[in-house]
């Protein structure tokens, strides 16, 4: 990796002057207490090499998918802890592998970091890393790192599932019931009380928890796959009214949601005047629960917890391209999304 | 993907407005005529979906590499066309595939763009990228893009190379003959003609053709891994004295190199009192050419090209852990990294 800024030289005495060799002995040391399971990995070379090297699973197809993680853009360098920097960009990126129906198998971080990050904001970031990495039993397995005035990630995560398995967003049918797992809008309402919040906060906060550390749902997706029983899945990334809206564009069909089924999130009392729980169950992003639909004839055979996760249905996808909310009055309204609407 | 800073509102009037969907398209229709043979590739879902399916070769392994290109680190805003950043993103990330003995599968594109890069910049930006992944036979999979004030590109590459025939760097052992592919210096020679001009140059100049539009050795990497003939191999990406000491580092060994055996770049005479081509050759990054190490007994058996590109002896693998470079004169003198020394 070449670089027109910055040499090699690792000066320990002076933490400005760190090379790219100094950052990657920090991140062997602090990733490489991860024991993943060799077998399942088949990873076969990892970080020191010019790529990494793999062996997949006969039977199976491979995942690739990556996400960028960028200060100021996806998370604020000054609320978000390191802790919570280096857990979530690997979460969020292991989601789009979950909403596939696949297991992960190993990871590439791609780091940029100013000289004032090289120390104790990376020891915390590669701490909340490691966490996601055992968690989701996916190592790290290369890379690239540069010196950079802003915290720059991208993370790739490569996957597996059984030839033929892989659950797409393009084969909802009308008909199909739409499902939903978890509460929809808590890493929203997560955002909301940190913004509002005027002091540091800590990254434990009950009610920060999910916008913190969401949990991508990979035994949930494994658990469809392994039955067939979903005819499309995404993860809830952008918010219910975008992603269904991208799920029914992608099948070529509509949706008709009730507002009533909508698994929301607990306001707390004092709150209570300030947050809506529909509208963030309907628009609030970074949930990473995953919205699946269901053929008719199969609906009975989805329980009302998959690997302990409550899964809820909220709708039914319909011809028509359109999607609609049916409030709790009756009235039935289009679901606009606040972004792009593709059907138009 | 969430942002915090935009919707997906695509508003084709303002121009400073355009959406991650009308990104996407334009991506859609920029590359999308990349025709390629699908059956390589078993590309099963590319763009679209959560992440990307494709199907692994029997009997072969998974290669896995990611690569920055950041303006301002790696290329120059205002010197580089954006056809050649399209072109060099990728190219640049291919290279770790050919340092490997693989062949390219797809790619997947980190994009972040500012409002003022998504018309006619990123047009040609796209141009130059499609002309890499027909040439390379590296169709797009996926990506990320965002918006944000600078451009930033990561680029991951998926290749496969069939079982037991990757070469690594750390199989150099003492006695092996050390080879590279093409002129070494080509491409720093390229651009400091490019940081010397004063006026916007053209993309096509002969100078900066290594600079500009290098050539991953994908053909060299094949044929060296198809004979197993290469005990350890790298590309050069830093330059020969930081990448040699790489290499060596990763196999536990040492090596001896000569001077009169570099085959260096022809400075053109009016420059013959500006530049230096031994140094250029010694420490010029950015050529992508191939480093590889050859056991005594198979030295007879490499040819002076493969796959049309020349190949040169330039020294041998020693034990001592060091890399010694023999002068014209026959002094022998410790090769020094201008960053860091793997050896101290």
């Amino acid at each position: 990796m070449r670089s027109y800024t910055e040499g090699d030289d690792a000066n320990l005495k002076n933490p400005r002057k760190l090379g790219e060799r100094t950052i990657l002995n920090r991140l062997y040391q602090g990733l490489g207490t991860v024991s993943p399971d060799q077998r399942r990995t088949s990873l076969r070379v990892g970080i020191g090499d010019d790529a990494a090297l793999w062996r997949p699973r006969a039977g199976y197809e491979a995942i690739l998918t990556c996400d960028w993680f960028l200060a100021g853009t996806h998370f604020l360098a000054k609320r978000h802890p390191p802790e919570v920097v280096g857990y979530k960009c690997l979460a969020r990126a292991v989601s789009d592998i979950a909403a596939m129906g696949g297991e992960p198998r190993c990871y590439l971080l791609s780091l940029a970091l100013p000289d004032t990050h090289t120390g104790e904001w990376l020891r915390k970031f590669l701490k909340g890393l490691r966490k996601a990495s055992r968690m989701l039993g996916c190592p790290i397995a290369g890379g690239d790192t540069t010196r950079r005035k802003e915290v720059l990630i991208n993370i790739t995560v490569q996957g597996e599932v059984p030839r033929g398995r892989a659950i797409l967003r393009r084969g909802a049918h009308p008909g199909d019931a739409i499902f939903v797992t978890g509460r929809l809008g808590q890493a929203q309402y997560g955002l909301r009380l940190l913004l509002g919040s005027l002091k540091r906060v800590s990254s434990v906060d009950p009610g920060l928890r999910k916008h913190f550390y969401p949990e991508p749902r990979l035994a949930v997706g494994l658990w469809l796959a392994a039955h067939g029983l979903a005819s499309a899945m995404m993860d809830l990334s952008d918010g219910l009214s975008s992603d269904l809206i991208k799920l029914c564009h992608a099948s070529g069909v509509g949706a008709r949601i009730r507002e009533h089924a909508l698994p929301r999130v607990k306001i707390a009392g004092k709150y209570a005047n300030k947050f809506d729980a529909t509208e963030l169950a309907l628009h609030g992003g970074d949930d990473y629960e995953l919205l699946f639909t269901v053929a008719r004839n199969n609906v009975a055979r989805i329980p009302h917890k998959i690997a302990r996760v409550p899964v809820t249905r909220i709708g039914e996808i319909v011809s028509k391209k359109q999607v609609v909310l049916e409030h709790k009055n009756g009235v039935a309204a289009e679901l606009k999304n606040q972004g792009w609407d593709p059907f138009r």
